[in-house]
């Protein structure tokens, strides 16, 4: 008699009340997903008892790594107190604080309740503050799942259209055509053909939204150029810089803005300021944030949100982020760039034709011999390499690493020396196993 | 020298951090709002030690009223074993079974974060199933904060043109023509025009999305033949008949579409499938659901998410919806009636032009005779009697009554006849104290 195993038998179950048998995407795996049993810091085990080192991190979010005791504790505090009220908190007042202190573009800020809500508002409020309906974003760039936003998000060569000029491709059918119409999409990091683009739609534009670090484009950082001259050009043309920093805000103290000379109007945070619960947030300027204040001059635009600053999220938040200071952003990186020299070693001794990029707490792996230089590059090594990235990742999952089906690897501050040359070893033979399998 | 409350130096802290001081709306009060510093059950204790009975739920999501122990105990042990992960889990299947045995109209279904989302992803699957891009709403319904559902949310008599074929009004500045040009607007409730226009538009809506019971319209539940007859017309010209749910799924075992003859295709859900905790999902007929499903044939709609699915919103809603079973549904409604009852004393009593709506654990109040018929009348009324709805709601929160500023009061199954009581009393002493503002 055959015996079935916990997470199959889930799985089998699962198919029959959730689309596909899976709440997110992300989890899908073939045959089946894998199911989380309990987690602790880098340590995951499975229903079967399996046990894995995690650097999914719940893609990035979870800078702490699992159920770290100090968030379950103060949660735990919260919680007999109560999780939502209909009223105010203290420490919403205390996290904004703390959040508009940290970042030096932050004068005012709005807790939501995920990344996706985080984006829709920023955009919401750039249109309200400029009176203008267009925004503006990369190729390829990954922002959440609001319509706008989601515009070329992942074309394809049958209709990305001239790359100077790239199409405005619908993410799903039955986008109204007004929703693409609004949105002008920009060739990530290619600077020339971005301003003929800008100057092209001058007069519209409410914002220009920039991932500095495009997860799903090729995760390497806009250049100082390419952000400072689209910021002069907002300046002039009565638009807004927006940076959406859910996944990169980990990188540096105050985000990877810190990195650039010019500070963005507003700017999205999501993942790890929730310390593992969920939250979004939105902040920027003093000026422009005014349009959500009902008892201002300057009220353009009315937002509640049932679950938004909730307590719970909140408390998790700034005990996570208050355990994340300058030292533990230290550790943390200078801990990941060893994990980079160490599988840089690894690539050099099996000799495949890998490349990384990332910086901060975030690698990123391309099986090309260099990044991809844009979402399209990206697109076709991606395409060129799938069976050897499917392969790799499926060596990983059985030896006992999770990481992000893009190749990425975002590491947390209970990570040490063991998890990353455990890392380093499972990546070689990884490499050596799907060698055969590069095109 | 003079003495600060607490209060009054937090909105000083608030107001150099969060626009007007408020993290969301809902909360904001003259002189400043009341900042929570715990709650349990029905009671609620603000930073100055002054206690309330809490009849806003958090706006109608606490079921149970705050920090319900069974459910604190749950989370804190999933809390023990990880927040969130990128792999799936045993309470997502447990879940979703018991919302599908639950509800009859859903086949499959997908949590998200709020209902914001909720409502979000239900338009956008209806768009990808249908490949059509409009929808149709009522005038004056609010369905969260995607600026496709925001239309003609809060029109007013400047904008909002002939009551027949009412006008889509943008909610905020710069919202594009094309997403006003994709949202239909209905007259609530009233058959005849809705299905002029209905027919008027008859090649183009992906679905028609009705909240059977629209707080901010009049909280009166749609009637049969409205909701029979959209129905009937949505089988006929390749359109679906949505829910939104958020609000109303706690008026019966399994929501407000119990009292219709119909099932809606999707229905979205938030509030208290959560158990106090960040929630939205939505679900329906299997074959539209398949459009979610990656590795379907009829996938056309890719939809992750960081913090969906997460098993501290699972667990603690999973939790309070099966202590929501028949039996409690059925006495706290009788619970509710009983407080209806009593208002209704009150209204004789004090003989005050008071009307009520709302069924099952809802009621709201209307500050004239008779129950507004749609948003437009019940526009007018909230203006002309504006200055006693604000008297009436300072005198309940001076006397630790905390209601919705619509004038609804959420009840929960903690409640007993004492709260009822208070309730009833201090609603009197408000009607006596705000007759003379009365227009």
């Amino acid at each position: 008699m055959t015996q079935f195993k916990k997470d199959e038998i889930l799985y089998e179950r699962a198919k029959k009340v959730l689309p596909g048998g899976a709440s997110r995407n992300q989890v899908l795996r073939q045959p089946h997903p894998v199911y989380a049993a309990s987690a602790s810091g880098s340590y995951l085990t499975d229903v079967n008892g399996k046990q894995y080192i995690d650097f999914s991190a719940n893609i990035g979010s979870l800078i702490h790594g699992h159920a770290h005791p100090k968030i379950v504790e103060a949660v735990y505090e919260q919680m007999k107190k109560g999780t939502a009220y209909m009223v105010a908190t203290e420490v919403e007042v205390e996290y904004a604080e703390y959040m508009i202190e940290r970042i030096p573009s932050f004068g005012k800020l709005r807790f939501l309740n995920s990344g996706t809500e985080a984006v829709m508002h920023l955009i919401k409020v750039s249109r309200a503050f400029t009176g203008k309906s267009k925004i503006a974003k990369c190729e390829g760039a990954y922002h959440g799942t609001y319509d706008v936003i989601e515009v070329s998000e992942k074309p394809n060569p049958s209709n990305w259209g001239d790359k100077k000029r790239p199409n405005s491709v619908p993410h799903t059918p039955g986008v109204p055509k007004g929703v693409l119409d609004s949105v002008i999409v920009l060739p990530f990091n290619d600077l020339e053909n971005t301003m003929n683009i800008l100057e092209a739609h001058k007069n519209d534009l409410a914002c220009v939204l920039i991932d500095p670090m495009p997860h799903r484009i090729n995760m390497e950082p806009a250049s100082k150029e390419y952000v400072n001259t689209i910021y002069e050009w907002t300046r002039k043309n009565g638009s807004l810089l927006c940076f959406d920093e859910v996944i990169t805000f980990r990188v540096n103290y105050s985000g990877l803005q810190e990195y650039y000379n010019v500070k963005p109007d507003l700017t999205s945070l999501g993942k790890i300021i929730g310390g593992g619960f969920p939250i979004g947030a939105f902040g920027g300027r003093d000026d422009i944030m005014e349009v959500l204040d009902p008892i201002g001059k300057y009220y353009k635009y009315p937002l509640s949100g049932t679950f938004s600053a909730n307590p719970i999220s909140l408390i998790a938040g700034l005990t996570a982020m208050k355990l994340f200071d300058q030292d533990a952003v230290n550790n943390l990186n200078a801990l990941t760039d060893k994990a980079r020299s160490f599988i840089q070693e690894a690539i050099n001794i099996a000799q495949v034709p890998v490349s990384m990029s990332g910086i901060g707490s975030i690698i990123r792996l391309h099986f090309s011999d260099k990044v991809p230089a844009d979402y399209r590059e990206n697109y076709f090594n991606e395409t060129n390499q799938k069976e050897a990235i499917k392969k790799f990742i499926d060596y990983l999952y059985d030896n006992g690493i999770i990481c992000v089906n893009s190749l990425s690897f975002f590491f947390n501050t209970t990570m040490t020396d063991k998890e990353i040359e455990i890392l380093a070893d499972k990546v070689l033979s990884a490499f050596r196993e799907v060698k055969p399998y590069f095109k």
